[in-house]
């Protein structure tokens, strides 16, 4: 079933998984195509077709159970679990990652951070103790651990990416303002605020 | 013009201009469409056709001259020049985006900090010292800025939104986990690490 599934709809089921849980946060056990599309401006009638590629989630007319909703978002998109994440570069940016409580309760744990600078090995940051780059790859491998965060310097971002490949990792968020090249097998995902900022600013009037 | 270019488009454009700055960085002065697709994963085809819709850029066969692409982009993206940002919330997250040094460069600079906390208030983050949130708006409002990074808990960020678009901000750049109800005329992006992780872990073979 997944190869058929666009990849743009798989891009919004944790959109609609954050709202989701929002809703139960604030109290709600029930919602509606209308409501969600509402919350997230999209239409009602993108919601309900995406969502009817992984089968009837709701019945017409009655909503959504919000809880058999999530769960089932989460087994789709393999949340259910809990997934090991290694991250790599313990800077300003990286210690933000680290002590960032976010993750834990949708789907990741950080179990281990690295860095490539020797004053910083064995420091802590939160609950981490930082390990050094050059065990990295071992260590990674041996922990079975398939999904990486990369917020080390752009010109340091491909090395390191190729060693957390060759350790088994087949996912990597990147936070280097840099593009890696990657075997078919391993997925990227990018993020670099001024890539964001610079979508915006083609739409602001000039004074 | 604008109006007549897809979204989509928009988007790969901070990308090529990144990927053309690092080629600068190392010492290149003309690429080709080939050369980019390869750099970035898209192909060739598609970066002639994104670029088209803004004039020819470079001659079929002679390649790119960086510079001049690179100024062009710069252009259309309205980048060439340097926006005023108002960064909100210096925790963690904030503080890390507070000391980044990739705006200055790119067509960003901050220029205020604001929190709510009366204890971080005065406190310094690098070169700025954290103004209190109770100002923003009329701060915001006097120096006439446009644009803003949200770093707050997902609890305040709509409120913070609300107060920031009253002052004038047309962009904002969200980093709380929360999707934000914003008027047609307000652009907002979002970075969440976790929606972009549980993007990856759909394609991940579980073991």
């Amino acid at each position: 079933m997944s190869s058929m599934i666009p990849d743009i709809v798989i891009s919004r089921l944790p959109v609609y998984l954050r709202a989701l849980d929002r809703l139960t946060q604030e109290g709600h056990e029930v919602t509606s195509s209308h409501e969600l599309g509402k919350r997230l401006g999209i239409s009602s009638a993108q919601i309900r077709k995406d969502l009817s590629h992984f089968g009837g989630f709701g019945k017409q007319g009655t909503g959504y159970k919000i809880a058999f909703l999530s769960e089932q978002l989460r087994q789709v998109l393999k949340v259910d679990r809990e997934w090991e994440v290694a991250l790599v570069g313990a800077g300003d940016l990286g210690s933000a990652v680290a002590r960032y409580r976010g993750f834990a309760d949708r789907g990741f744990r950080i179990t281990h951070v690295f860095d490539a600078m020797p004053e910083k090995v064995g420091r802590r940051i939160g609950e981490f103790v930082i390990e050094p780059i050059s065990s990295m790859q071992r260590v990674v491998s041996e922990a079975g651990i398939r999904m990486a965060m990369v917020a080390v310097p752009a010109e340091h971002a491909q090395s390191v990416a190729d060693q957390l490949i060759a350790a088994g990792v087949r996912a990597i968020l990147n936070y280097a303002p840099i593009n890696l090249n990657v075997p078919d097998d391993v997925h990227v995902q990018y993020i670099d605020p001024v890539i964001h900022m610079q979508r915006m600013t083609y739409y602001l009037p000039l004074r």
